[in-house]
């Protein structure tokens, strides 16, 4: 099963923000157990938003968005999604009487941009904001589920949780963990690793990181990551494949 | 001008790593001048690899890719980007040639993975690594100027530094700056920075970016950026609006 992710905001484009967001999606995707398998980053611009989710519906079985579901006028994922699909938006009573709610305890005024959030595409299913007062929303377009979360991280990671639970698989298990490997080049371990590979072909997946080494010495994190039916056998694949590349940097030291 | 920027590497998309060259590279070509329009992050996967950049070649007049350029099975940027518009790939001797002294000196041998990093698309031109081993790679591709840069982080911020004075505009300046406001909810002040931002339509842009407040108060970062042929010009109008928004800080907490 592929997941895709799609994060929306001109800051992330231009480097104000580190995209700390598309890390945290991805990581809950990936041990829900699907393939990442495309991200992309776009603009508050309609078009753009609207084309990332029609390129990306075909792909994948799972899309999650963040951004663009706050009050301003470049907020406007929600607006660009429907046009894109010719979903027309509807106002859920529900969300404008939280929002009335939350803008008499603060104290301010209702305004047609507080309104806003509580339009959403007919058909969603709400996420609820534990945090702040858009919701997310969730919606089927054929067979790819759909999520669009709000890009302020604590509220984005509330609702991470609670969809997490929904999309998990229940036949996909990822275990991975790493080594440290002092003194030996990246190039110098690279036929080793694909050996390996080719030995435990589609199980499992290697992949080295060069590593910045005070003392100057080279320094390599590898790490092993594999798949399964069942948590553990996962997870004796990849303590299995660590021991190999253990004995190879004997090997090769020697 | 349009600038894009890819991303390669399965560690980006299952939250592995925290993607900071993608905010490096968009905060280079932001202060370059150029409108950073899209972003895609890929699997180490030739079709997606150069899928990316056929996408990307005809909306941008720029594209930055990170990723993909060592010595492992898994470093197929090269490969791909040749594949995808069918440029053949050529043995570059130079490049060959400080690969093998490299090798030398470290005293490690001379391997088909280290000789990779010497096959460059036939008609490109080549971006000194300060840092590592495999050179950047420089192509045009009809109106678009593509660089292929390592995904180690400090190798990849070296090329950006040499890149940055071959393409920065010499008549497109940015300016940006902020002013934190407190007590004042970002919705309440949506509708002014809509007004705002008609005012000035088309010379500023205005972002708000709610904060987390430790005193649980809420608190705004109100970000201003402008663009014209001077940078003066570009700072004064950031200036100028930063003022306003002060005064109508002033308006509704009066």
């Amino acid at each position: 099963m592929k997941a895709c992710i799609i994060t929306i905001g001109n800051e992330i484009l231009k480097g104000k923000t580190v995209n700390t967001n598309f890390t945290e999606i991805g990581r809950m995707l990936y041990f829900s157990g699907y393939d990442v398998y495309r991200g992309m980053i776009v603009p508050d611009v309609k078009e753009e938003i609207g084309n990332a989710f029609r390129s990306l519906a075909g792909l994948c079985d799972v899309i999650v968005s963040s951004g663009g579901l706050g009050p301003t006028f470049d907020d406007i994922t929600v607006a660009s999604f429907g046009e894109e699909f010719k979903i027309p938006l509807v106002l859920d009573k529900e969300t404008l009487l939280t929002i009335k709610r939350i803008t008499e305890r603060r104290g301010v005024e209702m305004t047609k941009e507080r309104e806003k959030m509580a339009l959403i595409p007919e058909g969603s299913t709400l996420i609820a904001n534990e945090v702040g007062t858009a919701p997310g929303i969730e919606y089927q377009k054929e067979s790819t589920i759909i999520f669009m979360l709000p890009g302020v991280p604590v509220e984005m990671r509330s609702m991470l949780k609670q969809i997490e639970s929904k999309i998990k698989l229940k036949d996909s298990f990822y275990a991975e963990n790493s080594i440290l490997i002092q003194g030996i080049y990246e190039a110098t371990l690279a036929p080793y690793v694909t050996e390996l590979m080719n030995k435990h072909k589609g199980k499992v997946y290697i992949k080295s990181h060069p590593m910045i080494n005070k003392g100057g010495e080279s320094a390599l994190e590898v790490e092993v990551s594999a798949k399964s039916e069942m948590l553990e056998t996962s997870k004796s694949t990849v303590a299995e494949v660590l021991r190999e590349i253990r004995s190879i940097e004997k090997k090769i030291k020697s």
